[in-house]
């Protein structure tokens, strides 16, 4: 055997010599070993990786060897395993209407979700803001529900690719989060830590996501299906706009308002056929039928009930108040409310999701840092979208949180967010592109 | 005063934004401070530094705030003060000739010197094979023998530009050396904090040498002086050939006997006409006279005797046996003696250094790490150089070893070193360039 040096390891990739499998494979042991690798030489290598890149078979070697830094996940079930990934946006409560769909459709769907952070949100916390829900399962009682209500969420464990959070958390302090290989192992390495035999990865483009542009955003698509290819994993990708965020409401418990709404058979909303899009897709991905046969079953879901009816297992299963799925006025919403009303007639051009997100945060909606507590019922709900057409005093948005000197603050950053322009803009359609492996 | 945050030094140096003097002043306090900067943090901005660079006024405020790091030595003496920097070659004795020249001729030298390490040797060890002799000198009586003798020589002490010291310890590790902008502020925040008026630099250049070509050692070169310029120093550089040793002699003792061969008048030689050069150049900048002038003075210093005096003075006042000017036989070889010998007739084309110098430190001359002990008495002399004449069975260099097994080594290594072509090679000059600010 090879003997391993850090020093040499960094040598290379600072001068663009790739690495041997064994060299990475070495390199991830290190991380989490005891003696670890020094953190003053994995940064180092870090900020070498984003200047010099990683190559497909290092992106695939880095991916594996995360992925196997800890517990990796086989599900025994009676049927196919499906999982979902999003980079992460502003609005994006897709997995709440996702899941339980695919579900009521006979493919399972074991989720393990995050936090939110910065202007993003996070699963966790949206499905938090339901009355008594915990995302702390041990493991029984999630394969348990798994099976019954078809899917359950559940809180992401330092089990899952350890490595990478060690990494994650130097990359974050470095400045060397924004390498597109470094972000595919980090995403990939959970992702096929996790077990799913059938993956949809949702990559958000746009001034709110991590990639700006669609160029990026290809590039990370395509590196994330040769992970998932290197591991035998049926994988598709599709890049979504960012520059807007995803349906009508950013918050907590007012994003799952909106997934309840879509449940109950608003799918002709652009939320609501993205839900049943990607549903079906991830049905067709799962065997269960053509593309057009797909989207049939997804929609009878939506519309027999059976989703809602998921939904609401799902909830009780894990300690929730599942009579919210008959009245979504049981998810309470923070106590001030503010309009934001259109300054003069024209076409909304641009809403911001970026500062939409920041509002949000300022609002209470979100965390700066992982110590700060979230106000479940702060948020923001819009009242029209890019393209549409305001005449002055149309009210635009509306705005919740604890006080009113949040309100303040958010109303200033939201109206920068919020562009009216004299002519109508062009449509820029919600998917841009689609991939599969 | 703006906030500093070392994040955004990182990821401006990444974006090739330059970082203000502030910035970098705060960075370099943090090097040193209670809680430092983690060592994470500055790795991952020195590997930035490696790909993004630093512009001149970069260079020159990190040169600064190194230097502040620590002492900033003034002296109270009555003539120039001058100082000599060498980047590191093979058989470069050229302090232990320059500095009892110059001293001779009316200017200081102060001089603070460092140990070998790797295949480059250093002043420090190189006198402390002189019986006696010790380099850690208390301020006072350094500072009493500059006076009398006009030099001394001592360890270079962690109190000078602390700063450097760490950051050196951290490139060491994390494979960001080879950074001119760094390599240029390590250097110079060491010279400016030894406080001398006029500094000479020698750009070693070459297979041997840090710098492997013209072009890096004239940008280095170009970097020190504008550091010494901003500093409002007197600065030459010059650019000296390193693919072959400097000189005849490699190792300490050996080193030392040639060095008392120039002093004893031999200014004939490629080495001794090579100091005459550099004394000449340091008194010009000193302002003692014409160029014409100044190397009268420095063969005179030579020839009269004058020199070595100076030399017996800075030998007896750091504790050594000053009769070793007079016999260099007190200087013991160490006891096992082998010659090399031409194996065709032909000329010398290459006596390739980096190969000579490993070969002397397999002798015991020098030191792969910081903790081997070195046999003073082992080395190598050269008896016929490139360009040179050789017949099969000449001897073309002798080794002095401790142990028969240390020769093995090193002839099997010195046969590659040396090559001897059929054609007379085309003769390179010892001095590429010459710059000054």
């Amino acid at each position: 055997m090879a003997a391993f040096h850090i020093g040499e390891c960094i040598r290379k990739t600072k001068q663009r010599i790739p690495l041997s499998e064994f060299e990475i494979r070495q390199l991830v042991h290190g991380i989490t070993a005891e003696p670890p690798i020094p953190d003053y030489q994995l940064a180092a290598w870090l900020m070498a990786v984003c200047f010099s890149g990683l190559n497909d078979a290092e992106t695939a070697a880095l991916t594996m060897a995360m992925r196997d830094s800890g517990q990796v996940m086989r599900w025994e079930l009676d049927g196919p395993v499906a999982d979902k990934h999003s980079t992460g946006g502003v609005g994006d409560k897709t997995t709440l209407i996702l899941a339980p769909i695919v579900a009521a459709c006979g493919v399972y769907m074991p989720k393990m979700s995050g936090r939110g952070l910065g202007h993003t949100g996070g699963t966790i916390d949206k499905l938090e803001s339901i009355p008594g829900l915990s995302t702390e399962l041990v493991p029984d009682d999630f394969l348990s529900l798994v099976k019954k209500a078809g899917f359950a969420v559940a809180m992401q464990t330092g089990n899952l690719a350890p490595a990478d959070k060690k990494l994650y958390a130097l990359r974050d302090v470095t400045e060397t989060v924004d390498s597109i290989p470094l972000i595919c192992a980090s995403i990939m390495s959970k992702k096929l830590a996790t077990g799913a035999d059938h993956i949809l990865l949702d990559v958000k483009v746009g001034s709110g996501a991590f990639m700006k542009n669609d160029a990026d955003a290809a590039e990370l698509a395509r590196r994330m299906l040769a992970a998932a290819n290197a591991d035998g994993r049926d994988c598709t990708a599709i890049l979504t706009d960012m520059d807007r965020p995803l349906g009508m409401c950013v918050g907590n418990a007012i994003e799952v308002q909106e997934a309840l709404e879509v449940l109950s058979g608003d799918i002709a909303s652009e939320l609501g056929g993205f839900c049943i899009t990607l549903a079906a897709e991830l049905l067709r991905m799962a065997g269960r039928g053509s593309q057009a046969e797909c989207l049939a079953m997804a929609e009878k879901a939506v519309a027999s009930g059976a989703a809602m009816e998921r939904f609401a297992m799902m909830i009780a299963g894990q300690g929730g108040d599942a009579r919210i799925t008959d009245n979504s006025a049981l998810l309470k919403l923070s106590s001030c409310m503010r309009t934001l009303k259109a300054e003069r007639n024209g076409w909304i051009s641009a809403m911001h999701s970026e500062e939409i997100g920041r509002a949000a945060v300022l609002l209470g909606a979100g965390r700066m840092t992982k110590a700060d507590a979230i106000d479940y019922g702060a948020g923001i709900r819009l009242c029209c979208k890019n393209g549409d057409a305001v005449r002055q005093g149309d009210v635009v948005l509306k705005m919740y949180a604890a006080k009113e000197s949040q309100l303040d603050e958010a109303e200033a950053m939201l109206r920068q967010a919020i562009v009216i322009a004299a002519e109508q803009p062009p449509t820029v359609p919600l998917i841009h592109q689609h991939y599969s492996n």
